[in-house]
């Protein structure tokens, strides 16, 4: 290395030693505003490789890209971890009806929720019963259920503010519908779609049978907003009308698939992990480029961003890719559990799984120590408009990593549009910003960045923090 | 009136008066979300109706449906007040290529620039010369720009997050950028659309003559910023190109037009005026949905929360639809003259002109008492997710208004989309969600109750705060 080579390196390194953490989030900011990959990452997972379900082609081709991106990154280890994954298929497009009077139909939108079971070759045609929840489903008991189709209408609460609040309040519809119908001896299930607008499209989603035996798994299907509407009014006129409807998904047997892991080794604190992450698979409907493209490709980022800025983490940054948060979530278990065996030290994990949308902050599941920590940093995120730091849940795939010191977070971004996209054939690449992206990116940048920077949760932190 | 009808209507008096201010946040938010009106509303306006630039028949239908929507609510008052407006056409639609060697052209995508004259009927066909500021064209010189088109391709900076202060930033290109280029020559002028995102959509926007005599006025257009990137790589390769434009619009006689003016006279202090707005005109090339459809819409729906949230304001309220903002801001200057001439006391002033998006905020220009005050009001507004409380602008039409008392207020929605559709084709009715526009309502009208019970300015105001 020449002399004049060595001046400028020691020099830049100096200066960068001696920036302010105000001058380091500038940087972090304007890197991934002018300078960010995730945006052409996310480009290329939505538009050449699309939908990302466990077990499916694109969920594999979704490793092998990623895997090889982030070797091109330079970071000190990049590696797949071995994990089995359920495989769901959906087979031929679903197809439904409402039939008022014999030969008088009106088609309808479904779509099968995530795990159901087909219904026979023919289809299914039933009558129906409306309900808002399982406490109505059990008044009405088996005289009124057996033979039929239960149709759960409970719509997401609008007036609430976090959107993931009105989903909360509703998923149960979904997820545990078709286990509580079956009691009553219901044929299937329709479930109105966790969605606040009032459109078309079906919305999918996991859904459970618990441990129902298979010959008295009913089928469940999804149906739009609009068409969940139509029914309920239908059925105000005439409750004798009848359903019809026809899916050909399955169950195949679980297949090996993979996390995909990089890190950047910790120059002081190599044993202490921090981990960012979203998952990798998708459901089917879109591309899943908010749920969870936007997640990955802002995870990816964060590791690339830090060494654009010139940021050399004392602890190892992490960069974990999860695969199966959608119907499993065997990546985030398996993860948890290998590092469990490895005796690694996870002080901290932050996903990103709420949608591409422009940042509005973090939820914490962590300690007070560090909940306070992290609120002392408030004034610097400010000019980047990010103010929401509240105690509450992170993210699914980190969950398994909780300790009572380790600090979990979730990145926040605005909710109100996420459930127009959530699950369904709407959730594609042009409903994502590019700003928005980058910003969320540079946000958990930000973040990773300062509690590398003064370690995470002080009273058992192996340093003091200086202030 | 019967004595039990009495009795109620009493005991429901007694109970919203000893309603807490959280309490009447939750019903304003809860009836914006679940019975707002602002969405049906936009739907018409846009839809229905569609652009709405000052002397149009489009501008003229949103005066009559703005008013009759008014009439309906009942109102203390809505009238119409007369303002004699400009009224530019755009003609047919513009057409331009970039000629790189006699016979090889690639068309490009541009509109006339608001208030531009035509080409000559054939067109426009000269070298180009590309500048990124008015000094870069000073130095260049009239040697090197006489006989030319002069290309203004400075973009928007992308790493500053209030995306505004990046449009305030490059908008001089667009707004001067033909008196500029006249003094040294110029034919002609082509301005890189204001837009942080590459694509294809070119984005008008006021520009001004001065004084110039009309002889010397040149035609300017705006580009895409795809074309404003091929065309400067072009000039790289070759800057011996041509770029040949047409463009047939033309500045006709002024038109008569009106502001739009509803009114909730105040209990106690009537002669106290409040007033929330936007603008009642858009440009012409998409349907103006967000620009500022939506603050109309929005400021409309804030009279009528206000109702049926059961608040009777001491102060009277109005709302104000602005004619001309985008070319001549007449109906601004034209409601101050005669709220002036009236010496009608405005003690605030609240306008929604930034977009129909997620609210973040407001931005405040008023005095420091006033500003203190408003501050003591963010815990209120944290649990609807605002928290953006700065001393900034307000809006241009109610600017004229400004006074050494009088609170002037701009809503801030999220602006990272903003200028993505901002005077271009794709503002459209689509890119309005329906919970955003109708949280941005909301939040509006908790600014105005606020102000209203607690009285403006405690300084000079009429009564004490309570705090």
């Amino acid at each position: 290395m020449n002399k004049l080579l060595f001046t400028v390196i020691t020099l830049s390194s100096i200066l960068s030693f001696s920036q302010t953490d105000e001058e380091v989030f500038r940087t972090i900011y304007t890197q991934s505003l002018t300078n960010g990959k995730s945006y052409e990452w996310l480009n290329h997972l939505s538009n050449q490789i699309g939908s990302r379900l466990s077990g499916s082609l694109g969920a594999e081709k979704a490793v092998a890209y990623t895997k090889e991106e982030l070797d091109k990154l330079g970071l000190d280890k990049v590696w797949l971890q071995p994990v089995m994954v359920p495989k769901w298929v959906r087979g031929a497009k679903e197809f439904a009806f409402i039939e008022s009077e014999p030969g008088k139909t009106t088609n309808v939108n479904i779509c099968a929720l995530g795990g159901s079971v087909a219904t026979p070759a023919l289809g299914i045609k039933a009558n129906v019963v409306e309900v808002k929840n399982f406490e109505e489903l059990e008044k009405l008991g088996k005289e009124n259920i057996e033979g039929k189709i239960v149709f759960y209408n409970r719509p997401m609460q609008p007036d609430l503010i976090h959107t993931f609040e009105a989903y909360g309040g509703c998923v149960n519809q979904r997820y545990q519908g078709a286990v509580e119908a079956t009691k009553y001896g219901a044929v299937g299930v329709i479930v109105r779609s966790m969605n606040l607008r009032l459109d078309d499209l079906p919305h999918t989603g996991a859904m459970t049978y618990e441990d129902l035996p298979v010959e008295k798994r009913i089928p469940s299907a999804a149906i739009s907003t609009n068409d969940a509407e139509l029914l309920s009014t239908m059925l105000t006129l005439n409750n004798n009308i009848q359903f019809y409807f026809k899916q050909s998904c399955k169950q195949l047997a679980d297949v090996q698939s993979y996390n995909v892991i990089g890190q950047i080794t910790g120059s002081e604190f190599p044993n202490e992990f921090m981990l960012v992450g979203g998952h990798l698979d998708s459901w089917d409907l879109g591309d899943g480029s908010h749920d969870d493209g936007a997640g990955v490709v802002q995870s990816m980022d964060v590791l690339r961003l830090l060494k654009e800025s010139g940021i050399k983490p004392k602890r190892s940054i992490r960069v974990v890719l999860f695969m199966n948060e959608e119907n499993g979530l065997r990546g985030g278990r398996k993860y948890a559990e290998v590092a469990k065996q490895k005796d690694e030290n996870h002080v901290f994990a932050l996903e990103s799984d709420s949608g591409g949308f422009t940042p509005r902050g973090f939820s914490f599941d962590c300690n007070d120590a560090s909940f306070n920590q992290v609120l002392s940093w408030q004034p610097l995120f400010k000019p980047y408009l990010i103010h929401y730091f509240e105690k509450g849940g992170s993210g699914a795939d980190i969950g398994p990593l909780k300790s009572e010191t380790t600090v979990l977070a979730g990145l926040r971004p605005d909710s109100q549009r996420y459930f127009d996209h959530h699950h369904a054939s709407n959730d594609i690449f042009d409903a994502i910003n590019k700003r928005e992206l980058e910003l969320g990116a540079a946000t958990m940048t930000a973040l990773v960045y300062l509690f590398d920077k003064y370690g995470v949760n002080p009273i058992s932190s192996s340093e003091t923090i200086k202030n």
